[in-house]
């Protein structure tokens, strides 16, 4: 099943906050409105914003509280990926140059703030309150993660623990909220906020993880970006920390992971791909969808339900 | 007059912040905690939040409200300064070297959003929707002026009014956000909300005119940077736009404005002190103090008002 098929019940609505997404760029400031421009077209998959939607059509699917939060929540990402090139010194996305490559850190490092505060404002349109704390606090753990990783000095014993806690941050915090959100503004009871943020948070820990097999295994032309990435910035990711943990011996993987020896990058590549760790991986992810969809059972059987399930089936089998 | 006696109207509530703000550090984080610690410890002269406490005393003061508001808005404060920084390239900030400089570009960044994050959701404890839109409008105001900045190319006769519109997204902005805020949380009419508003919004401006000012006739200890600090850093504030104006032959000040040769700055820098432009500044700051004053005209003549025509005068007086 493609993305257009899952988030049928709901393409007309997520339509609108692709058109509400469309005015952001219209400001005054021309430098601003270009950055704003080449960040927000063709803007990826839109997993967040959809999510929001699917998640307020369980209760009272209110499109004025709930199209300013998909809106927010993709604006809330894109800001992070304006900010994470920055971070990790990272020359391309999503197929193209960076903000911080194309124009400069200075220029990255403001538009990220721009898009920050944009969001926040956007949610403040919702006018509930508790999603606009919950928003703050998604900004808080994604960047109180990111400083908890620099002070991170690599340790087997602890590596997987870590990148769960990382990913968690990065990635499945955001998830969360944006189907949390949903489920608060349709006016859903407590149990279902929490299945939803459940579901929310378990799919993006395995999105997250196919990222990062996807960042070995995948199409440098599907990726939009050269295989191998990740370990090329420094990031350790779940495929390299398995493979160290069977492989304790082996000093080339163990000099690339501490930064000693970069050189060798294609040929450690090479041995993940080779070994069962990816296969691991996929299964994690696997599991981690599983609890995706097991938290969700005590919503009611139906399209909207059906729509998180074949979601959850296509965040494992994607290949880009 | 000094601070102190200035703030005396609201010194309790005032210390009430401080250890409010000394509470922020108390993270799980270690890397985080240390930037906290480091950058909220002795951390200038509380201005912000002093004026949200003294704006809130017209009508109903309530501290639950307000405590946090001021909070708020001296971690923005904060944390546009972490990321000016990096913005400038600037090493040292208040006597002590600047998070970019002693932690690096990646800190300083995650440590501005993880502070804007905190701030924005410190704002929801006030319970007040419009202060918390107003709020992120500021930072969109913040972040956009410094875009604006980065895209313009010095131009003699637009030069004042580029100067002022970047001020007061950088300054005004805020200073009017403190003062507004506190104004809207002690429930005034909109009048009174209005006048407070303009009062920080002049206040900010001729605030943001000193510190340009100071930057050139102030001491180095005093600043807590070198003198000529902003053209070092390529920075064409009001000092310099009325020198070029006056004198449209000098190639020493266009070369510096352009960017073409700074071997001169210390030069420039005399030339711009011993000629009269640094009073014609002074004097446009109490212009604007003045217009500051006359906004709030329309209050109650109490201690409130008058500790806010003392630190507009304050304002205009000091020497750091």
């Amino acid at each position: 099943m493609n993305l257009n098929e899952i988030y049928a019940p709901v393409k007309n609505d997520l339509e609108k906050v692709e058109s509400s997404l469309k005015t952001i760029s219209d400001v005054d400031i021309f430098l601003l409105s270009e950055l704003l421009e080449y960040v927000l077209r063709d803007g990826g998959k839109r997993i967040r914003p959809a999510l929001t939607l699917l998640c307020g059509k369980f209760h009272d699917y209110d499109l004025k509280k709930l199209v300013p939060m998909g809106v927010a929540v993709e604006l809330l990402h894109s800001a992070t990926l304006v900010h994470d090139d920055v971070v990790d010194n990272s020359p391309i996305r999503r197929g193209k140059p960076s903000i911080r490559n194309a124009w400069g850190e200075a220029s990255a490092l403001l538009l990220g703030d721009y898009l920050f505060a944009k969001s926040a404002c956007i949610v403040t349109d919702t006018g509930v309150l508790r999603v606009v704390k919950l928003f703050a606090e998604t900004l808080m753990t994604i960047s109180g993660g990111e400083l908890a990783q620099i002070g991170i000095i690599f340790d087997k014993k602890r590596a997987r623990e870590h990148y769960y806690d990382w990913i968690s941050a990065k990635t499945a915090c955001l998830f969360a909220t944006s189907t949390e959100s949903g489920a608060i503004l349709s006016g859903a009871s407590e149990n279902e906020i929490d299945a939803l943020k459940e579901y929310g948070h378990s799919l993006g820990m395995a999105f997250q993880v196919i990222d990062d097999v996807l960042d070995f295994v995948g199409q440098e032309a599907e990726l939009g970006k050269p295989v191998g990435s990740d370990l090329t910035e420094g990031a350790v990711t779940l495929p390299s920390i398995l493979y160290a943990e069977y492989h304790p011996d082996d000093n080339l993987i163990k000099n690339v992971i501490d930064g000693r020896d970069i050189s060798d990058i294609t040929l450690v590549v090479k041995k993940i791909i080779d070994s069962p760790v990816i296969d691991e991986c996929l299964q994690i992810a696997s599991e981690f969808c599983y609890k995706a969809c097991k938290a969700i059972e005590i919503l009611p059987d139906n399209t909207y339900r059906k729509s998180l399930y074949d979601l959850a089936n296509y965040v494992i089998q994607r290949r880009k």
